[in-house]
């Protein structure tokens, strides 16, 4: 999409509190210098955002022969804001203050036979009331509800088109949640939301050119370019879980075969180790999860059959990562989501190699490649993010008369 | 790279002046409906090009019960532009008016043998030379060199700094060819270029998402994301023809297996058609061009060889192309240089059909595949853009008291 005056508005409002909730207390100054925008634009977005009541003044630092400096900080207790990560087995909903701290946490089990869409939105609803009362906060300063659903979403319309593990077409999710959520809602996919996280909070922040590498059961990668979250012209960018390692290679349930996503998704793992070792005691035929976990604790053990498959799947990996590198040319490549996390420097150690293998010199040598350094879960916090830049792009479209268009739900808190 | 305030008024500045070379004479109404701008942001750049003299006020039309709207047009005899094409055997230089009409061309081949950079340096000089001399402009109405030279390019540097065809390494050819071209210089690779021309007077105008692939000996892909060209961190980004297709698959020239390009580019495409038919009349062994010339006049006539290759070669190039549309969700993907000019339609068809098959739903449905409409060469009009760019931005840098950083040479014209 091209980018507006009113985007770079945004992008900057975004751009200031982020430098705010990394380096709180801080001053106009500091944030001059550190984002590159002129002192009075920052005065302008610090205003807003006092008015707001997202931020606080606190005080005043000495300035070497002047005035002394007004300094601002996050106001945690200003508003909460709810993320909420719908995967394929469960439901997890976490309720955060404004410095992105966890108050408090839901999580619900979805048993095969319960993914309808009515079913997922019933647990949905349950775990965000469940945060909500534990939290104690009122229900006006709930900001809003960031809600990740894997697959294909149609942002604007807050409809999941495609989620491929529930075979969900078209489903009008927003609106079913909001006749059970009165709080604004927003929804993308969980590629967005750990961009969005790592862009705000992670190995993302600060740079203008990154790729978040999602591991998990479904693969795929979130953009950041130029500074800002790229979507494409329909939402749908990011799917180098889709793009062809294999020509011809293995059956992907796209439709494609050779896809990324079926040699370094945990069912791609999985297929690794069974086809070097079919009968290998690590592997947990319906258990992604204690399979990956499995390995890691064999990698650590120096099982032979375990390193081998890490070092496998990262010739994989690392082969679709340079192809990112030299596509993309990014600052930072970042290693997110559980697989990720479970498999860790092992894993990382040995894509840094296949990737150094595969990778044009120059690309490869302005490339950083690291794990996530997000401690909590990226999906949720990714997602109460898209709460957070909801509620700082309603700043501008309030000024000017209109609605939030990614908004859905009352904006009213519930009585 | 982020983008700061700067970027976008460069980027706004280049938009309307894109916009009146496409749609010369028109009104600051006009321009700012079709670029979304504010009339008074339109009519401050307008007032910009004025000055710099552009575009020339070219009279009024009424508007309905209103003020008279003034009309502009941009004024083709303000300035001159000079866009280079080096190529492994040749180097080619053309001369625009500003509404980017050739006005001369110069022709001068680089023999085996001749490409030192000195040698290659002394055919761009005698070539421009050439040009200025055909077209009879004054010097000091030449507002700009645009350089193009294969492989990867520091920009800000002026240095080619890998050049796989004559193996050149960190050549400063920016202040080789300062020593005998006396106007400003600006460098980058063809990849950008054609992306350029493309923004600017070709199929990728008025999109926020494009994909320009580039289709000859080499093979890239240049990135307009967001309504700007995408360069990366270190202006490499776009080499989508070492992008691993097939892993494992043929040996490449930058080290790595299976690349895209050894599948699509020109000898890969030879390769194709050896492998299908060692001894066919249609392979030229020593002669790209020829060879690929031969398979459209052998698919035109209906040779079954020549479909087969065509129709392999739009397999690989397909399966690639979905990479691209299923990562970065363009809105066109624009098929350019001389070998998508010489296959033309029948590989297109071929190429979109693959594409579906391979491609997601969801992003397939939101893009147009096309054959670049530029009619001139495509290298050289981007090349010149580059200058009409670096003049754009220099508007800004001269009143902010600074140099345009890529632009090389003395900015006086000779005396």
């Amino acid at each position: 999409m091209k980018r507006t005056s009113r985007d770079i508005r945004t992008a900057n409002r975004y751009e200031v509190l982020r430098q705010i909730i990394a380096s709180s207390p801080t001053s106009r100054q500091e944030l001059a210098a550190a984002t590159g925008l002129s002192l009075a634009t920052v005065a302008t977005l610090v205003g807003e955002l006092l008015e707001l009541g997202m931020i606080t003044e606190v005080g005043f630092e000495d300035s070497a022969g002047g005035r002394p400096r007004g300094l601002v900080a996050v106001n945690s207790s200003g508003g909460a804001l709810i993320g909420v990560d719908i995967a394929e087995t469960y439901v997890r909903v976490e309720l955060f203050d404004l410095a992105l701290t966890v108050l408090a946490r839901a999580d619900e089990d979805v048993r095969p036979g319960e993914s309808r869409p009515e079913q997922v939105v019933a647990h949905v609803a349950a775990a965000v009331g469940s945060v909500v009362a534990q939290a104690g906060v009122e229900a006006a300063r709930v900001l809003g509800v960031g809600v990740s659903v894997p697959g294909q979403v149609d942002r604007d319309g807050g409809i999941a088109e495609y989620a491929p593990n529930w075979d969900w077409h078209d489903v009008p999710l927003l609106d079913l949640l909001a006749e059970h959520i009165a709080y604004p809602l927003y929804l993308d996919n969980p590629l967005r939301a750990c961009a969005v996280a790592e862009l705000w909070f992670g190995a993302a922040r600060g740079h203008g050119d990154a790729v978040v590498v999602n591991l998990g059961t479904g693969v795929g990668a979130g953009l950041v370019l130029g500074g800002g979250v790229h979507r494409g012209v329909s939402n749908s960018a990011g799917e180098w879980g889709h793009t062809t390692l294999v020509l011809d290679g293995r059956l992907c349930h796209c439709g494609n075969h050779g896809c990324v996503e079926t040699y370094v998704g945990a069912p791609g793992i999985m297929l690794n180790l069974r086809e070097l070792s079919p009968r290998s005691p690590l592997l947990h035929p319906e258990d992604q999860t204690a399979t990956v976990r499995a390995l890691a604790d064999g990698v650590a053990a120096g099982d032979p059959v375990a390193l081998k498959v890490v070092r496998d799947t990262a010739r994989y990996l690392g082969a679709g990562i340079a192809d990112l590198v030299n596509l993309l040319n990014p600052e930072v490549v970042v290693l997110s989501s559980w697989v990720a996390s479970l498999l860790g420097e092992p894993l990382l150690d040995e894509v840094r190699a296949s990737v150094a293998r595969h990778a044009l010199r120059r690309p490869l040598a302005a490339t950083e490649i690291v794990l996530s350094p997000v401690p909590t879960d990226p999906v949720c916090l990714g997602a109460a993010t898209f709460a957070l830049e909801g509620a700082l792009q309603s700043v501008g479209q309030r000024a000017a008369g209109k609605r939030a268009p990614t908004a859905k739900g009352r904006t009213a808190p519930p009585s």
